[in-house]
């Protein structure tokens, strides 16, 4: 049986993994706070994601700009002028609705698959009119027109609230990278093709957030802006698309949940040459996780125009260029949501009981070993397995209740092997090690412990 | 001789550590990117300090609690009425300071060490007055009055901007920790004396940002709330004090240029019972790289009468109580300013010729080791070895310029080991390891470098 949405908050709020945020004062819309067991999955994502992502690569390195930017970053962006969100209310109930999710909901009840994202507002009003679609919160079919909504959070820095101080909180992390181009370039002695990657948070003001964490008005990026020559451009899309999709699958995230969705041309941004998203079966339904998208040179020649920086590059016996730009683009957050329920499972034994268990990959789960005395007699034996692998491994020391109701306390959070420190350990100076999935128990000398799992934990 | 913050400003931006913010638009105040080596060095910072206070800690646990918080949150801690700093402008040139520290500087340049933090505005008004201190900037003595200045960011989430949406931006990730204590000590199963840590982003709109990293607007915390029984706080707040300079130590700060300044009962704040900063000598002069204050059960108190939570704790045969609360804070920015400032040297060597180099702790270092083929031949093996690495260690790989030139780059960058695979490589499977600091080499079998290297570069 698939795992619903409830059943996945319930789980992350109880077991530790992510509470309502600002729970005692009643909560902040839709704001989120990862607990103990939370960070540390998260923590192994955004790690996986650098190590794989710039660490291991050949072309890329890192970058941490600031969230704060300069306003004029956000003109030649093009977010000041059309980062907008068609917004629409109800005037019997006052909702306040996405236009375009109203309308593509409605359709979609009525059996009608439709994409409406980027419609003229009149054509969007003649839809609702035509279908007779009503509010989904009172039923009425009494909405005002439909306007624009800048989603970019606004905020003044310096001590006067004007024009000149304003401010926004980024919506991207990706004109970060963009306007430290030529700097990296130059300090990194690179040459293309090479890419930029960064994780950091970034902010939507979202005029209907929700699905828990699946789209938060703040949230975690991890991008990568890889450029290369024109006329590369769509070998290197395909390249980053295929990588991006392995590198999901390498997370132990089933195929079967997985799914391009190539945007067809008349769904691509005007700047761009071609765009994929990678979707997930979430318990609501297909979602994007990932996009990768072919953005041209359309960035660095707005901030060429705006900035009057010069972007292009010169290669020998080569015109002039600007680089054309790859993005594979993903949220933490929604990733994270993915792998929680991708790894959950309520499982029937063979001996018809039931346990909940989180199939996380090794290298992901929040502790990767627990560390069990059989016997609290036994304390200084275990807790010296403990010392010993708790410098290079995230472990978990529990001597509380029957070694059956320990493991399942760690199925339930996701920790892949359990080691149990018995009687016969003072003896043979080996301890049993307990896997997650299968159930099945190695027996091994303590100094071997650390070399195995390393070698079992590894992403 | 000492470095000066000139020298520190360019070899970040040289080498590509920090670069000035928005920097192709003019710059944003006094915002700063991290760049390719800056962002591994703070990673490795954050990584350091969850190692050592979270999963070395047999107290500790982490969240990650978002940055958009309920407002009643910064009404109950005291934020939106006492969170100002005192405002002064001008009227000559515009010119905005904050009152406290004209006076302070101005007084200080008079020899007059003395600290007016607190003082009423009156006083501060009069001391103005006394000592005719006058604009830093034209030299007038035109000042309008003192007023209150709120430092926290503020912005309005969903599509109105009115009082019942206005948001801040967290001043601290402190309240984050104690909004979700009792959600973390249910969960964790947690006893007292237990912490909750977390690192994350902040935001102050300070008037006079400055000093690179040192001081900026936006900037990452490292903080840790340590809940324990009332009566046990001082005992407490002595061990995470001693427990705090001794981690920093360990980091490779030299011990000279870390000092205690503990604030007299008169500096204190109202809530406080003790507090403690840890000041480093940074180019510019001593300053609070890192504060340990006992704040009682303020806190939890505070939401405690807002928010009709309960906090208190009951443990068999005592009085139920709110627990105290040890709160050692320490800033990523200003952190990493010290560790660039404390690792920079301009050595003469016994030749002659003066090499820069800085010595990080190799576990901080951006790279952990750069493999060289000794010739553009060998690269085939340097490869292999490169490769053996790169899965567990950062490493570079560096194949121009002499190997002479090639270690002075990666001393300047702090790179601790650097590999070379020589001619003699293909014959005997072995390679050089160069330490950065002694310049001393050594002679390893190839299989035998990630051991090595893991031994090396451990914290």
């Amino acid at each position: 049986m698939a795992v619903t949405m409830e059943q996945l908050v319930a789980l992350a709020k109880h077991r530790g993994f992510i509470f309502p945020g600002s729970d005692i004062y009643g909560g902040l819309a839709n704001t989120w706070d990862y607990g103990p067991l939370g960070v540390e999955l998260k923590n192994n994502i955004k790690r996986a994601w650098w190590k794989k992502f710039i660490h291991e690569s050949p072309y890329n390195v890192g970058i941490d700009a600031a969230i704060l930017m300069n306003r004029q970053v956000w003109v030649a962006s093009g977010h000041v002028s059309h980062f907008n969100d068609p917004m629409i209310d109800c005037r019997a109930c006052k909702a306040r609705h996405r236009a375009d999710k109203l309308i593509e909901e409605a359709l979609a009840a009525k059996g009608i698959e439709r994409s409406v994202d980027g419609l003229p507002f009149a054509e969007m009003e003649a839809i609702i009119r035509t279908y007779d679609i009503r509010c989904p919160d009172c039923g009425a079919h009494d909405f005002t027109p439909i306007r624009q909504f800048n989603m970019m959070f606004r905020t003044f820095q310096g001590v006067t609230e004007d024009a000149s101080s304003e401010v926004f909180l980024r919506p991207e992390t990706a004109q970060g990278i963009f306007v430290n181009f030529k700097h990296v370039q130059r300090v990194m002695r690179k040459k293309l093709p090479f890419g930029i990657g960064q994780i950091g948070k970034s902010f939507r003001n979202e005029i209907t957030p929700g699905n828990f964490i699946f789209r938060t008005r703040e949230f975690e990026q991890m991008e990568l802006e890889f450029f290369c020559e024109p006329g590369t451009d769509l070998e290197w899309f395909q390249y980053w698309r295929q990588f991006c999709f392995d590198w999901l699958v390498s997370l132990g995230i089933r195929r079967e949940n997985l799914r391009f969705r190539d945007h067809a041309k008349e769904q691509l941004s005007h700047y761009s040459a071609a765009t994929t998203d990678i979707e997930y079966r979430f318990p609501f339904g297909w979602g994007e996780l990932l996009g990768v998208a072919d953005r041209t040179d359309y960035d660095l020649r707005q901030h060429q125009a705006y900035s009057h920086e010069d972007f292009t590059v010169t290669e020998e016996g080569k015109e002039p260029f600007i680089p054309y730009c790859i993005e594979p683009s993903i949220g933490v957050d929604r990733l994270l949501l993915a792998i929680l329920a991708d790894a959950y499972e309520e499982e029937t034994l063979p001996d018809g009981t039931t346990r909940t268990v989180l199939h996380f990959h090794p290298a992901l789960a929040p502790y990767q070993a627990a560390v069990f005395p059989q016997s609290k007699k036994l304390a200084a034996g275990a807790r010296q397995v403990y010392e010993q692998l708790v410098g290079e491994f995230v472990v978990d020391y529990d001597e509380t209740g029957s070694i059956g109701k320990r493991y399942r306390r760690h199925d339930e959070i996701g920790t892949p092997y359990c080691i149990t420190y018995d009687f016969q350990s003072e003896e043979d100076g080996c301890v049993t090690i307990r896997d997650r999935d299968t159930m099945q128990q190695v027996r091994l000398p303590i100094p071997d412990i650390a070399n195995w799992l390393r070698a079992h934990t590894r992403i």
